[in-house]
């Protein structure tokens, strides 16, 4: 690959936004603080939550880049941007969410490694591209198609960058064939986001978004997809963002006895609030978002302001006040819901809020249940304390 | 339709099971006893959960049965067993399971509307039959399609029986269209059971699986398939098997604002065991089943043995004893898994069970939490008590 290049070092890093609360420089991981985060459906690109593991790949030459597309398939073959923009477009509205949303929160409970994010380290952007479908049917693949002729049952895809975790190498990720070749799971090769190019941050000049599934597949600077007979075999899917009971530490661990985590539960989190904030007694409008994996809808959120004793139901919307309906054809079924809710606060209180999917599906109440020594996937009861003054 | 008929009383029942545990006479809804359930993955016919909401229907003479195919097509049709027998045949293998499962317990916190349920509301069966998506091809509707030219949207499947609930009317329900069209969803219009004829209680001469789903829309006895633009307006889908929230109840319901439950949340049920048992102090064998809606597999299983202080993760299979991984190409999709653990006993304990899907959704602590008026979908941890002694 001559046009995209991988730093070994942080000093071509791109601007950012000085809003965003820094989680680790170098690699840099950010998230937008919470009033933020809900001020629009959309979210800005600046605001987007922004997930490395190592320093941003520079595009040096956009027209002597290319994507290379093999392993387990008849036609190997690479294709320039060009290539690919000449495909249909689609823009798919998909919410991204890190593993590690709110694992600061999991880490009070008894400490796991990783990265410390607060409840933003997710972002609902436009993404454009062709369909991954469209793309593999280019080399022999067809549409709905569980294996290859040559055995072929996942899609690996492998960035440019260098990660210390792959000892330098390349980040990747796999998704299962049958999901990359289904044009209704809207797996995207996307070069724009909400409208624009995408920016260095989010993979310029080209990424994968795998909605509904955790945002560690959705790989960045893509330089190559492979057709592979199993699971990608990189760091990152086999040794990290895995589900792991509270009983497994670090001192007992065996990676080989779960599965990569793709989908995701039911989540949801108050962001109208900090998590000790004053308010003035009466009436207090909340805000936040709810989403769940696999493009299960959010039916329900549920908001108490004593402690889990009473509960209100919230309103929820995706395109301003304009009722949410799960299932509609209005709906962006990859995306998070907001929701709003008016409360009264007669004084000092405990805010929770829990969502219900489409499945029916509940969040946890304690966190301490869902426990894992990596930290991913703190879907526990979200709760607020605030302190009421006349 | 003149060869299937729905009776207008219960003279005319089919012979049942001896051992089945009956929740209801009339219309005849019974259960096998919790160690029946789970002494084989494949439940036999016998012991299959027996749901209806009026008598059996009678085929009078099968072969003036047909199955009409309507509404928003193009080319309306009519389809003897005979056709329908002409397709190419698939023998999926799915558990059916009552929304209503576990009702009984549900209504301990509360009461609830609807027939008493203990933990074995749910069967798995090898169905075997034509796809719905290759049935609805020879009206004109291709795979994958989510909106037909007519405007359809919904697929509508009435039965021949007759409910009280319907005014004497038939059991009818709908699924979307974009599920019915697409044939890894695995729709059936099944004429077996286990690679028998479909028995009576069960649908014969031809019923619908929907896999992944609430048993609800798996309708029995089919006389009519209407492709539809709004959702089936039947009672069993506007004013039943809806999920509320526990602030609601019968004197300010309003059924409007919920959609129809279809896909259902992670479960598990411990089968070994009655509720209140006497076991013999020391190792003791624990056995049961989860399941997950949508597809979605089972990734643990974990037991308590002290009231959730303390938890261990019980060893899955579905075939005997062959290690179950959720997402491999062996498992069976839509079906359950039965788990195992051999826990020792030293004195009266709770025992209890709680299982994670592949989504990394979990099952709700308390019961209180989920309670709803029509008592649907108790997934709340399974305990059990037992005394032991020595």
């Amino acid at each position: 690959m001559e046009g995209l290049r991988g730093p070994f070092d942080y000093s071509e890093e791109p601007p950012r936004h000085p809003c965003l609360r820094i989680n680790a420089k170098e690699p840099f991981n950010a998230e937008p603080p919470r009033a933020t985060l809900i001020s629009s459906y959309v979210t800005p690109v600046d605001f987007f939550l922004k997930r490395n593991h190592g320093p941003i790949p520079v595009v040096d030459d956009i027209n002597s880049y290319y994507v290379s597309i093999g392993g387990l398939v008849e036609k190997p073959m690479q294709m320039s941007l060009a290539d690919i923009k000449k495909l249909p477009k689609y823009d798919v509205t998909a919410t991204l969410q890190c593993a590690g949303n709110r694992r600061t929160a999991m880490s009070k409970t008894r400490t796991v490694r990783g990265v410390g994010w607060d409840v933003c380290a997710l972002g609902n952007a436009i993404w454009g591209g062709a369909k991954l479908s469209d793309v593999l049917e280019l080399v022999g693949v067809l549409k709905h198609t569980a294996i290859t002729s040559l055995g072929g049952k996942h899609v690996e895809f492998i960035s440019v960058d260098k990660c210390p975790e792959e000892n330098g190498g390349p980040y990747k990720a796999s998704i299962p064939l049958v999901q990359a070749t289904n044009p209704a799971a809207d797996v995207l090769l996307a070069y724009e986001m909400n409208g624009e190019v995408l920016e260095r941050d989010h993979g310029y000049p080209l990424r994968v978004i795998v909605p509904g599934v955790i945002g560690a597949r959705s790989v960045k600077w893509l330089d190559r997809i492979n057709i592979i007979e199993e699971e990608c075999q990189g760091f990152f899917m086999q040794k990290d963002y895995k589900m792991f009971p509270p009983t497994v530490d670090w001192d007992n661990i065996d990676w080989s006895t779960r599965k990569p985590q793709m989908d995701f539960p039911v989540q949801c989190a108050i962001c109208s609030l900090e998590d000790v904030d004053i308010v003035k007694r009466g009436e207090v409008t909340l805000g936040g978002y709810a989403l769940s994996g696999g493009g299960r809808g959010i039916e329900r959120v549920d908001i108490s302001v004593d402690g889990g004793k009473t509960w209100v139901e919230a309103f929820r919307y995706q395109k301003s006040n304009v009722p949410y309906i799960s299932t509609d054809i209005s709906s962006d079924k990859w995306a998070w819901v907001f929701f709003k809710a008016v409360v009264d606060i007669p004084g000092d209180a405990e805010i929770i809020a829990k969502a219900v999917d489409s499945s029916a599906n509940v969040q946890p109440e304690k966190v301490e249940l869902i426990w894992n020594l990596r930290g991913i996937l703190n879907t526990s009861w979200h709760c607020v304390c605030v302190q009421a003054v006349p």
